[in-house]
């Protein structure tokens, strides 16, 4: 049941997708970084490693939520879903465990190195549409035409389920002694947001959960400022992984109830911290991965003294832009 | 008990070390990737990763069964380490764990990221030497001014059994129901195939282990092939973890007596797999740690039909060696 009028999900849906993923998919590491503290002075960092899951990002979690609670004849019809490419990496490693035929509708010219994973892994990818909320009309049509069942990156309660429990896990890592003061999520739809403020309303009440949003992809966060849904035309950046242009209706109340504040970092920004999290921690993160860094360092000031968990969520960097990165083209 | 006259450690060595360090680091994944094999038509490639071990190499293993096996008098002195960088952060990390100081003797010029990492984990560093075999040198008189306890890299028995506990784990994950046929080692001085040999002889007795050497830094490679000690002029490699100029006491018996076989690989052979490790599984890597990839990829023919487990070993590549590396530049 949700716990108030905005909370599309409970803390038990939480516990109930952890308890359909666990045999899939180990906790990931939740680790400090003496080297990585070093270049924001003052702020203590955890970080959370979804980086680390067998897909390279969190989305996994939703995809297992999503797929595990299918009923037979949804798994025997298969699940179509959008994505710009972790959501359908998730879904694709779900199928693929469980036996059930997976197609992901992405945008044209979306992230090659996304688009071969997914095959990889054995969905059927169709490539049409300019940019996601296009390829989700895409997934659209399928689910009329073939019966199949959509699989939405957001408006999903499954997917919000299994994005909680990251935060669940993190909970449970820190242990009764340890505290953490602030959680910085990076927003595209809101899952991992929506999740975190489930769990942190429940067992960490303490917990400010802030959110980051991509200067050139805002609509978010401008609609979480102007109290009210906005869209944008373009979604410009190369954290494809935030790239939304709209607020989702499932997550919009949440988000306006539950977070502390929402910032914007830059491309540049973001560009700046990928190359700092390379060279202290050696781990690759793609551009929605560094953003929860990008943010405590912008709000380095604010966040003196306190102990912040930023998740590097997703490791799906394109190489051709990694390159970009360290020439210091982006 | 050493099991054969070429054995300098036995498998109780291995379980024993296993035990001590346990409570400080966890296990890593064994994953397959199905974007990686498909570069590698007909090889069914299982990854060890050592590369999200908490300094970012396997040498945490061998650094935590150093000093958890010294006596609290020797803790109390202290430890010092000759190294370029993987093996001193191993010790580094031990010494905070378990408050033991710990002195690191790197050559003049070493990976400046890797000595960033040391400071940051709490070792005093001494940047001094041409080259490994100098700054071992420089370790070994502050053995005999200052009293430390000198942790060689290679030539000592607890750093191989930490080694071997890496192959223990591989064993363990794989079960009795999955088989491997060939595990591919990268070879610097040593103690991760020594290791590798020592726990297959009882535990996989089938399991061929194959090592794998820089083609300008061969001395283990040539004096395997030559069935003696050869020792050459300079380690020329980006891949500093495996740039030794000589073979050592303690495993080179062990290595001839073991290896099934032993080859070379070109620093551009290397540099590709490192793209091509990026590119598919988005894991950074260190040039040792895609030398098992770059390996498998050489003899691929010979492997066909084969599962193969390799080592990404290590993480720590230079920033500034990796945009080489994008920029085929290497």
């Amino acid at each position: 049941m949700p716990e108030s009028s905005t909370s599309p999900i409970s803390l038990d849906d939480v516990l109930a997708a952890r308890e359909r993923i666990a045999s899939f998919i180990d906790p990931t590491p939740l680790r400090r970084y003496p080297t990585l503290d070093a270049a924001i002075p003052g702020v203590s960092l955890l970080v959370k490693h979804e980086n680390l899951q067998p897909t390279g990002s969190f989305k996994v979690r939703n995809g297992l939520a999503t797929v595990t609670a299918l009923s037979s004849a949804e798994r025997a019809r298969g699940v179509v879903g959008a994505t710009t490419g972790n959501h359908g990496l998730g879904l694709a490693f779900a199928g693929r465990q469980l036996g059930v035929p997976v197609t992901i509708c992405v945008p044209t010219g979306n992230n090659p190195e996304k688009n071969a994973a997914l095959r990889a892994w054995g969905a059927t990818v169709i490539e049409e549409g300019a940019d996601y909320d296009a390829a989700v009309g895409v997934a659209q049509r399928l689910v009329e035409s073939e019966g199949r069942t959509l699989a939405h990156s957001t408006n999903n309660v499954n997917v919000l389920a299994g994005a909680g429990t990251m935060t669940l896990e993190i909970h449970e890592q820190l242990g009764d002694a340890e505290s953490l003061d602030t959680l910085i999520i990076a927003i595209g739809g809101g899952s991992q947001a929506v999740g975190a403020l489930t769990v942190a309303r429940t067992l960490r009440p303490d917990l400010e959960v802030i959110g980051v949003q991509a200067a050139g992809a805002p609509a978010v966060h401008d609609s979480w400022h102007a109290r009210e849904p906005r869209t944008t035309e373009r979604a410009s950046t190369f954290s494809e992984g935030v790239a939304t242009r709209s607020t989702y209706p499932l997550t919009f109340g949440a988000l306006l109830d539950g977070l502390a504040d929402f910032v914007t970092v830059t491309e540049a920004e973001v560009a700046d911290a990928v190359r700092t999290i390379l060279s202290t921690t050696h781990h690759l993160v793609e551009g929605a991965g560094a953003m929860g860094f990008a943010a405590a360092r912008k709000l380095a000031l604010r966040l003196q003294g306190k102990r912040v968990g930023i998740i590097f969520c997703g490791a799906n960097m394109d190489t051709a832009v990694l390159r970009r990165i360290l020439n210091r083209e982006l």
